[in-house]
Formats: C-alpha cells, sequence, structure tokens
C-alpha cells in the first residue's frame, strides 16, 4: 500500500478522499489555494501545501505546481477526484513519468474512453447499445445530409472530443443540419482544440441511465449496478439514485454487463462511470464514458457496499478487488441531492460567503458529505456544491420519504441554497412516479 | 396509523423519534422545559409545549403536565423514549386511561419484567440463562447464609426493585454478606421504596451482552441479535457495538433465541432489551429487562436495516411487524461512541454552555444522532450525552479503523467531550483484540 499520497482537488471530494486514505492507514497530503486555507480538507490532511492564489488555472489546474508540491512531500500517489485535472491524460502522464502513480486509469484508456468516436468503435465491437449514427467523424455537409436522411431526423451533431454539452447541436430537418454542423465545428475547434464531429440519432424524452464500473490491474472488471440521473438542470445533474426506477433487474443486467465489457476491453483499472441515454422503450444509447469517481458515487456505495473511493487507491497500489461480480447485490435504494450554495429563487446565482448556521440532517441512513460546517466562509471561484445529502432505505418511496424529512430538518444561514428546490422536487407527484426525463426539471421550472 | 403523537423526551432520543414520526406521516408534538425552548427538538416539532421549569420533576417527569400537554394538542400517542419517564408503569396507566396509546409494552409486561424477582422466574421457566441465586426475594440473614454456602462466594445481593447500581452489594464472605444484606435493604428502602433483595452469584471478569428484541400485539415476537456493552465506566456505557466481538453465530443465536421466548412468554409487543453478563466460559446470566428503546439502538439498527423507533411507532397502532425472524440477517459490523460533554482530564465533570464550533465527521456509513449543532447551548440540568457517533463497516477492524478516523475529524469548541477518551480507547491493544470485561475502563483510567 501506499505510505502517502496528494489529494489534487479540494471541497468535498477532498474529504471524502482523505477518509478514504486514513482508513487505508495511508497519510493525506492535502493542496489548496489562497481560497481555500481555512478549508476542512486543509485541517483534515497530515500535511497541507499552497500551490497559488484562488483562481483554478493558478491552483487547482496548474500542473507544475501540483508535482512540484507532491514531491516536496515525497508522495507515492495522487488521487485527482473529479473536476478539474481528473480526465487530463497529460496529467496522468505528467504524475507517472515523475514516478508518482496517477490514481486512475491508464494513459491509453482514458484516451480511448475519452474520445467519443473510439469509445463508440469499441462500444460497437462489444456489443454495448449505441446510437444509431456516423461510424466516425463526419467531414463534409454532404456525409451529414446522407447519414441524417438514414439515421432519421431528429439528429444530434457532437464534438468528438466534447463534454458538458459544448459542440453540440440538435438538428430538426436539413437546413438546421448544415447550420448546426458549422456552429458546433467552431465551438469544439474553440474550446477543445479539435474541431472533429459526428453524428447521432437524436433521444427524445430520454432518461439519463449510467453504470458504474471498477478494475483492477489483474484485469479484473466489475460493474456496482445502475444508477439514474435524469433529474437535471442545464446538463447539471442535480438528484441521482440508485438503482434505476424503472429497469427491471434483468433490463438493468444486461446493461450492467454491457459496460463491464466495455471497460474490461478498455483494459480499465479503475472506478468509472459509463453513461447512457434511456428512451421511452427502454432503448440505451451510449453516450459517454467518466474515467473517475463522480460526484454521485455514493448512492452506488450505498446500495452495494461497496467503498468506491478506498477501492481506487487500492487498485492503483496494486491490490486486486475485493470482490468478485457475483458478491455485488443490490440492497435497498439510495437518494442524493447536491446541496448548491445558490438562490433558486433568483435564478440561481451563487451565494458565497460566511456560512453562520449549519445544523445537518442526520440519523439512520443518512449521510452527508461536505467540507462544510458553521464558521465556513464559500470562496466565490469554485463551483458552488458545497455538501451531498444522501439518504439510503429499503424502497425509493421510504427514502423519498425519509430525504424529505432530512430536508425539512436542514438549517442553513444565511446562505442560500438549492434545499428549496429540492424539497419541491420531492414533493412533485410526476418524480415520485419517476414519470420524469431530462428536461423535467427544466420544463417544472419553466427555463 | 397515529396522526399525531407527543414525545416525552428531550435531546436526540426527542429528535430521533420526531424524524421516525416524519418519515411515518405522524405529525410531531415536543414538550420542552424553560431550559430547552431553542432545542432542536422543538424546532423539529409540528407544535411544542413548554411544560415548566428546568428541573425534571417540574417538567419531563411531571406526569399531569405532559398529559396536559397531550390533551391540548389532541394527541393519539406519546412516545417516552428513553429515562425520564420510559419505565414508569404508572404514566403507561395514565396514558391509556386517558385514551392516549403509550408507545411501549402493557402495564403488565412493564411490570413482570421490570420486577427483578418475577422476570428471574419467568426467564427459568422459559430456560432464559439465569444466575445461580435464590427463587425470589430473601428475607432473613440465615437464609441469606445458607444461599451463599450453596451458590459459593463472591455472592451479589440486588435489590428486585433495582436499577443502575442502586440497592446492590457483592459479597465475598460471610462477614461481607451480613453488612451488605443490611445496606443493600436500606438502600432499596429509601430508592424505591422497596427493600427486597435476592442473591445471585457475582460474576467475575464479565461482560455485558445484551439482545434487543421486538414484538407486535399480533403475538410476534423476533430478536434483532445482540449488542456488546463490555465497555462501560461507572455502569455507564461509553461504547456499545453489534455484533458481539466474541461470539460465534452460533453462539450468539441460542442467546438471542431465548431473549425472544422471555419477551414472547411476558406478552411482550414493542422493543426491549433483555441484558445480560458473559463469563469467561460464555456462560450467560440475565440481569435485567429494558422495556423500552435504549441509547444504543443504532448499531442494532445498522447491522440488521430495521428501523427500531418506527417499528415502535407501528406496533403501538397495531400493525403487525413488517419482517420475520428468517428475514434479519447480521450485516457487518457497527460501533456506537457516546458523546458526552464532559472533561475526561477533570474526572468528568459536565462542560456545559455555548458550543460554538461543531463541525461532525460523516461519509460512507458514518451516522449521527445528535440534537447539537454550533450555537447551541448546553443546559447543565440534564444528562451530559450530546450525541452518538456510530459507524458501519463490514468487518469490525474496518469499523474501528473508520471510528478512529471519525472522531479524529470530530471538531467541538470550546466544549469538553469524551472525544479524547474514545481516541485512547480505540487506540487500545487490548480493546482492539476486544480482550475486555465490564471494568476495563475503569482500571484503565486508575478509577
Amino acid at each position: 500500500m501506499f505510505s502517502r499520497i496528494l489529494i489534487a482537488n479540494r471541497g468535498e471530494i477532498a474529504v471524502r478522499i482523505i477518509r478514504a486514505a486514513h482508513e487505508l492507514g495511508v497519510e493525506a497530503v492535502a493542496v489548496y489555494s489562497e481560497a481555500d486555507a481555512e478549508s476542512k480538507h486543509v485541517k483534515m490532511a497530515d500535511h497541507a501545501v499552497c500551490i497559488g492564489p484562488p483562481a483554478p488555472n493558478e491552483s487547482y489546474l496548474n500542473i507544475p505546481r501540483i508535482i512540484a508540491a507532491a514531491e516536496v512531500t515525497n508522495v507515492d500517489a495522487i488521487h485527482p477526484g473529479y473536476g478539474f485535472l481528473a480526465e487530463n491524460a497529460h496529467f496522468a502522464e505528467v504524475c507517472r513519468s515523475c514516478n508518482i502513480e496517477f490514481i486512475g486509469p491508464s494513459v491509453e484508456a482514458m484516451q480511448t474512453l475519452g474520445d467519443k468516436v473510439a469509445c463508440k468503435q469499441l462500444a460497437i465491437k462489444n456489443k454495448v447499445p449505441t446510437s444509431p449514427g456516423s461510424k466516425g467523424a463526419v467531414e463534409t455537409e454532404a456525409e451529414a445530409l446522407k447519414l441524417a436522411k438514414e439515421i432519421g431526423y431528429p439528429v444530434m451533431i457532437k464534438a468528438s472530443a466534447g463534454g458538458g454539452g459544448r459542440g453540440m447541436r440538435v438538428a430538426h430537418n436539413d437546413g438546421s443540419l448544415r447550420s448546426g454542423m458549422k456552429a458546433a465545428k467552431a465551438e469544439a475547434e474553440n474550446a477543445f482544440g479539435d474541431g472533429t464531429v459526428y453524428l447521432e440519432k437524436f433521444i427524445e424524452n430520454a432518461r439519463h441511465v449510467e453504470v458504474q464500473v471498477i478494475g483492477d490491474q489483474q484485469g479484473n472488471v466489475c460493474h456496482l449496478y445502475e444508477r439514474d440521473c435524469t433529474m437535471q438542470r442545464r446538463k447539471q445533474k442535480l438528484i441521482e439514485e440508485a438503482p434505476c426506477p424503472v429497469l427491471t433487474r434483468g433490463e438493468a443486467e444486461s446493461l450492467c454487463k454491457s459496460a463491464a465489457r466495455l471497460a474490461k476491453a478498455a483494459g480499465y483499472h479503475t472506478a468509472g462511470t459509463v453513461e447512457f441515454l434511456m428512451d421511452s422503450k427502454k432503448n440505451f444509447y451510449l453516450m459517454e464514458v467518466n474515467t473517475r469517481v463522480q460526484v454521485e458515487h455514493p448512492v452506488t456505495e450505498m446500495i452495494t457496499g461497496v467503498d468506491i473511493v478506498k477501492t481506487t487507491i487500492e487498485v492503483a497500489a496494486g491490490k486486486p478487488l475485493s470482490f468478485k461480480q457475483k458478491d455485488i447485490k443490490v440492497n435497498g435504494h439510495a437518494i442524493e441531492v447536491r446541496i448548491n450554495a445558490e438562490d433558486p429563487e433568483k435564478g440561481f446565482i451563487p451565494s458565497a460567503g460566511l456560512v453562520q448556521e449549519f445544523d445537518q440532517p442526520g440519523g439512520l441512513g443518512v449521510r452527508m458529505d461536505t467540507h462544510c460546517h458553521a464558521g465556513y466562509r464559500i470562496p466565490p471561484n469554485y463551483d458552488s456544491m458545497i455538501g451531498k445529502l444522501i439518504v439510503h432505505r429499503k424502497t425509493r418511496d421510504a427514502a423519498m420519504d425519509a430525504l424529505l424529512g432530512s430536508l425539512n430538518e436542514f438549517h442553513i444561514a444565511p446562505t442560500k441554497t438549492t434545499i428549496p428546490l429540492h424539497i419541491r422536487l420531492l414533493k412533485n407527484g410526476n418524480f415520485r412516479k419517476s414519470d420524469v426525463d431530462i428536461n423535467f426539471v427544466e420544463r417544472l421550472l419553466g427555463l
């Protein structure tokens, strides 16, 4: 096992990783920007290094400074968490060239799965359900028009290097396909330095269903079943649950197996997520693979009992997975809500500053993953998520009841948060029946 | 189901019961003394009634005031929690005579199991392991001396109506038996208004093992396996765990079954605990039955998945248990530490007053049951427990590692707490191996 690791992140995920390290008897080194000097991850770590000013480019995204901190503190490995440098293949390469293990996939696996065209080709080869669409990049307008006729409108134009909705356009006819191609290429070129685009069928009224996979360096890959993340706002997940409430175990099983096949084919040896869209007939379409631990990993931990973050550290140190596929059972239902410091009544503007009162819920099956507490000052420089509230019960109905109770009990002042929005959503009859699609929240809010 | 219940308690257990009520869609009425006006249970309740000054006799122990609050708010039932009036048969009788359900056992079951002599006789009849000793009350010194010779010294003199160590004496020879009888009788007469005493074999180097039982009004009784509460200080439990780390499942099974038999024989229809001492050869000796929910119930909830408090409300409303004995499986290991506002460096003197900083641990398998938060003022009038930290993992070793991490992370200021003591105990090699008895902590602390 490693004796010391550095966490190249902040906030709740840095806290989460430090907890896992300590449980393994591994020392944790925190890095922090000047905005985070008083943060919980800094206090919890065994050593802490300030790596620069608040701007992410000057600190949490600054590879030379993070590597310098790692070398000064003599760590064996770096855990990137999610966001920031977690899916940056160059960072993984630099770490390993400095003889520091990158707690994540191999550079090759990250590149294959991170490139949407290469990933789709590997998926097709391994019988993972994908969208009808181009085999690879679409170069010309004529090629796009011909393909769109075959697939049938509406179609989606997607950037090969894309993510977060950038370089994406929906086309409903030849005219919007022509203009969309131009716009998507330009946007992708601009955002990712790579204007390659491809075409896919656009899935209407889709749900977001994703599969947690996890592998080791011995070549074992398991899936930890699926999550449903259909409750989104502007492509940002708001509420996540496991398992997916509208799938039978049989339906989920074959999807989950296909995701594990894809990870195995890519030589994947850490935690990752294979994301799918699902249409109203329960057909699945591969969206993308996230080659890192995700914000919503706790719901999977609650229903399977597997500590995902601890496992990422173990497998990076060369240990085999401590479980086999047959050991993984779905136990009950878990729901997570993201508590963001935003004002839902004012268009979700961020609500940074001092948290004066913070009285969190607790009790049976209630989990908080947070770096926040009374007296914490939320810096305005980073994303607005200040914690995740997760509730585990035997059934989805019971989990929803318990989560609503926890949210009603949660007291934060004067910071504005998304708690009132979550209470509203949990009382919504359609969400209660899980009669939702990925545009449900926006329709409800009139966005 | 009830539509509204009153919680005749305060602190973390009142918070716990309100959560359970809300999850069942039942309104909760809080009662509070003037010292608790700003307490979390008051804020969480749907209605709250001040029932008097801080002194327990004037508020939480004052039956007329509690009944008046219940009648004013028109509740269907009263949950007594633990302590205060929870084992007061007169209170249960008054509630029911006012047509308010008492969420607890029948008066008869409470009286039978609460009387140590009657309880022991019922136990013997149902093949529950008891201590060799008198069949019932011991009236005269001569009778006591004769019995002690049969049982063999050391023997324990116990008050029939006793509890909390009062009316108890250990005798190692005829001389100390004579003086002990006099002292125990006088103390019991004084404390409980009943000087009846009986004799039992004194168990040396004992462990404390107890079985959680739960029944319904249809006559079903299940056990939820056992807890080990050997880590005590002055007969107060400090750390509790489930299952008992030194028993095989087979050894535990027969003990647990005997406890369920006893509860069934008593016509018991709520949650209760059958407490045993265990000697070094794993012989069990019935100590007493607690006819209420216990402080340490969460460890059992964590390993069995049963919500004990919710179940007490359901069965009181006439619902049958939602599970059968065969559904109850032991899943992993859970440990609870009681966080008391006391200064371990100053002989555990209470540390009341304003809690300025309260940053609690969280994450996977970490549960906090507390009414405390930054800004809470601990009143000096009640017991010093301000919360319970419970950790659940697959194995005892993993649970201890995780609990130690959680305790190290816990930040409370300026209030002094038992956290440093718990950290010390968790690092202790003997506790790690569970090589302990009920005097272990006191020996370690030189008390």
